[in-house]
């Protein structure tokens, strides 16, 4: 099973104990090419419903009620529109996309328990508070292909930015490329000596020996001394004063730490973050803001097929149809019938809602009200961008063990006269207590708890430049109340919603190998669509 | 002495065999804070000149002949400009910017020897000839910001893109990411090992010793079997099927290679280069082109004040001024005046002018003819972004050991129609040979020789797909005739340069440590508008 989401990173612990010795070595070369040089394979190949399906079939496309309109249930409408479904979006919210939510100057938004905020970002700062990031590798960058949404550079790495472990009794922050130089350094130069030494004589052959320490002089900028192998630091470290014109020849950054120091301050264990496979760089986001992308969606399906303030009170499936009751805009209550329901909704809230699918459906839909992750950002605003200016962080992500976990620098706007900050993730990586500190504040108590953090790093311009924020905590968003969830893989609770339940189908990135990363909706979305379209061509 | 260029990295040997043994371990949080915190430090802070200078102090801005267009030529005078300084500019070419030259559709360009190429690319596909990528802490960046030039990320490591050794026996390519999970896995597997054999216990304290492993564990993604500790894989190398929805859990790309394949293969050979202080992501380029950025100079400085097309053919230092000769765009020989010259032209084409500035002067211009290095590069346009639909590949290099090198590419217009990738950058790293071979050929036996590379990486479509290409040789560019320089640092003649020769300073990337990188023609070009200006305010 693998557990991939932006909020927790690939699960290796998890994948190792079910792949077990099974993984284990094999011949290098001998089907490399195929899974090197080939495109990366699907599990199986999506092909949307056409029009032409119906024509050849002589069969009609349905009616179909979709319930949530995020991600998985724009999806659904859009890619069942491409065939003439008469598909109907109800959305609790005034806005659509989910968490997709990209906060930009005024901005409204009133959390559960009553606070409301109003973003005043000057120019065109925003906040990604859902999904801020795309891997190469995920279907929503062929959406946003599809549907014509430009996309840039996310930065999620950048080795100008700095990792700061408090707690290791670091008195300062230090740059990712200056930890790097001295974590290879010095395992460069561990293996070396204890390849010398024989330690490894069982493991090396002598013409791996001589390519390992050809490789660790290289990568580890290690040299031969009269005591062996070294590691002296130098410029990969980074230069206190950059090389010049003239005779200006740079002064490289020092004194090298001790190996004991370098091990003692736990720099390196945020190196593996950027070799996940959903973390790795390159990685993009849509020009503008993520929710571009619900934006190119619902633009496609037909805004008049989406009934925003919309909350669904009731789902009755037939024989024949399925009838969904809810609570209008207008503070009505009405009814939608459909040949269909796709129900796309957050699981535990679905849980909620009345319904006749069954008590094994109202018991797997329960499990995940046990699996919620209480996650959360806030935007920073500030003045001026003071992190190029002073620092030379263009974009990326600076670690820490403090609350706040890291501070995100814009990838967009480079130049510009201001910028928005993420000053914290919380939640991340299974941080619930920091996450639930910050959630139970009130917003402007969340921004000086993360601005007294975020002094340590970069000083006092993090307080005094800064003109304004807004944070959400995602289990007190509205008709949400989750960052994501942990599905229960393996469970039969977890099989039974994916297959429909009657003429109800469930979909969202809950019920993908890929959650809390839009990708997993719109991977879902598919298998849905897929399957529903194979059955009203069979019927 | 460093030699920080983008052609051939920061020479590291080069550093540490200056360095020496002064690089020695320190405490590491003694400087750290100052180092790690403050802004970086510049040798000297740089003051433009100001109109309130001459006002202040009585005196009067000169009239100064700079002799070149490219970066440090157009600088002094954007900067001298500031002042009020009556700035002239000569520029052999019909074109400003030197090596700064960005090929898009309809680009004409001659080369020495009479071939000529006409670029028919569609769209905005573009090639940067010359200089493509900028460092965050390169002054390069703050001239984007002053003159308005909008930037992106220039995209130079993708964990998509591929490594191919065809010399070390690959048979395929392999992605960076499989090839980093597999080095440091097993760099992990063999120093978890000899620590746990006491090998290193006289390196190693037991907090040393838990560090180290609780590291390894992580970044080495190893773990302990009954036989000690092992490296198994796992979803950093990536997946042959990626994780989706329902039960698809993704399909982790096997089989792991052994340790032996692993190095004997030489993957490990191209990781270094993203941790180089000059390298290092995140890098930048100009939105639309490199070139962007001499045209903002040249329009700063006002267009009138630039005379192409005008070769300078003799120069006369006198007490009180300086007399430049040159062949105007309209064929007749034309005298220049002026109070002051700024000579930024290559060194070793301004050794073949006439001049009075003195023995010493032509001896140190002339030892960089035996400093130029033979770099180039193809641009090859393709009907459709197949690296992207097909490899997912979003800009970034392949690094290969063939006579290509690398393949770069495009960092923009993703999702376009069409795309130029980067079929070799020759040169690289000193390569000379493989250059010289590419240097030799008419510009389609480039295309089909690079193709041919190619082909092995990508297969059929590197060929089939192709619909034009445009290469650049340097040493074959008129009035510039090399790619870069390898300065003579530390010697008498690169001292003298960087003294003004009576009224005629000198100026580039080769009188700086930065050579080949455009921001050693700006840093150069500063520190002798700063001298000009000192000496003119004092006089």
């Amino acid at each position: 099973m693998m557990d991939v989401s932006e909020g927790s990173g690939i699960s290796r612990r998890r994948f190792l104990s079910a792949v077990g010795a099974a993984g284990g070595a094999g011949t290098m070369f001998a089907t490399m090419g195929a899974l090197g040089l080939a495109p990366t394979a699907r599990a199986d190949t999506y092909h949307p419903p056409r029009r032409a399906d119906f024509a050849l079939s002589g069969r009609s496309a349905a009616k179909v009620a979709v319930l949530g309109g995020g991600i998985a249930g724009l999806t659904c409408a859009y890619e069942l529109g491409k065939a003439g479904y008469d598909c109907t979006v109800l959305e609790a919210q005034d806005r659509i996309g989910g968490r997709n939510f990209t906060v930009r100057n005024g901005t409204e938004y009133t959390e559960l328990g009553g606070v409301t905020q109003v973003a005043e970002f000057a120019g065109d700062g925003y906040l990604n508070a859902g999904p801020a990031r795309i891997a190469q590798w995920m279907v929503t960058l062929d959406y946003c292909r599809e549907l014509g949404v430009p996309i840039e550079v996310f930065t999620n790495t950048n080795a100008n930015a700095f990792t700061y472990n408090e707690s290791a009794g670091m008195k300062s922050p230090q740059r990712h490329r200056t930890a790097k130089a001295d974590v290879h350094g010095y395992v460069g130069e561990l293996l070396a000596k204890a390849t010398d030494r024989g330690a490894l004589d069982a493991e090396l052959t002598a013409a791996d020996k001589e390519r390992l320490l050809d490789f660790l002089q290289d990568w580890g900028t290690i040299e031969e001394r009269n005591g062996g192998w070294r590691y002296l630091g130098g410029p990969r470290r980074g230069f206190s004063v950059n090389p010049g014109a003239g005779e200006n020849t740079g002064t490289v950054l020092e004194p090298v730490p001790s190996l004991s120091e370098v091990f003692a301050s736990g720099v390196g264990s945020f190196f593996s973050f950027e070799h996940d496979y959903d973390q790795a760089m390159q990685m993009f986001q849509p020009v503008g803001g993520m929710d571009r992308i619900p934006c190119a969606l619902a633009e496609a399906i037909g805004t008049g097929r989406i009934r925003t303030g919309s909350r669904v009170t009731r789902i009755t499936a037939g024989e024949h149809g399925v009838a969904v009751g809810y609570r209008a805009a207008d503070g009505r209550d009405r009814e939608l019938t459909a040949d269909y329901c796709v129900a796309a909704l957050p699981p535990h809230l679905l849980a909620g809602i009345p319904h006749n699918l069954g008590v094994e459906v109202r018991a797997a839909l329960a499990t995940y009200r046990d699996r919620l992750v209480p996650a959360g950002k806030i935007g920073l605003e500030y003045r001026n961008r003071w992190w190029e200016t002073d620092h030379r962080i263009y974009g990326g992500i600076t670690w820490t063990d403090l609350d706040i976990s890291t501070i995100w620098y814009p990838s967009h706007g480079h130049h510009g006269r201001t910028g928005v900050l993420v000053g914290y993730q919380s939640g991340y990586r299974g941080d619930d207590d920091r996450a639930v500190r910050y959630e139970r504040l009130p917003p402007k108590e969340r921004e000086l708890l993360a601005v007294a953090q975020g002094v340590k790093i970069h000083g006092a311009k993090f307080r005094d430049e800064l003109t304004g924020s807004f944070s959400v905590a995602w289990r007190r968003a509205p008709h949400i109340e989750t960052a994501w969830t942990s599905p229960p893989y393996d469970t039969a609770g977890y099989r039974l919603l994916n297959r429909p339940a009657g003429r109800v189908y469930f979909s969202g990135d809950w019920l993908s190998h890929l959650s809390s990363w839009q990708a997993g909706a719109f991977e879902s979305a598919r298998l849905v669509v897929a399957a529903l379209h194979r059955r009203v061509l069979s019927a």
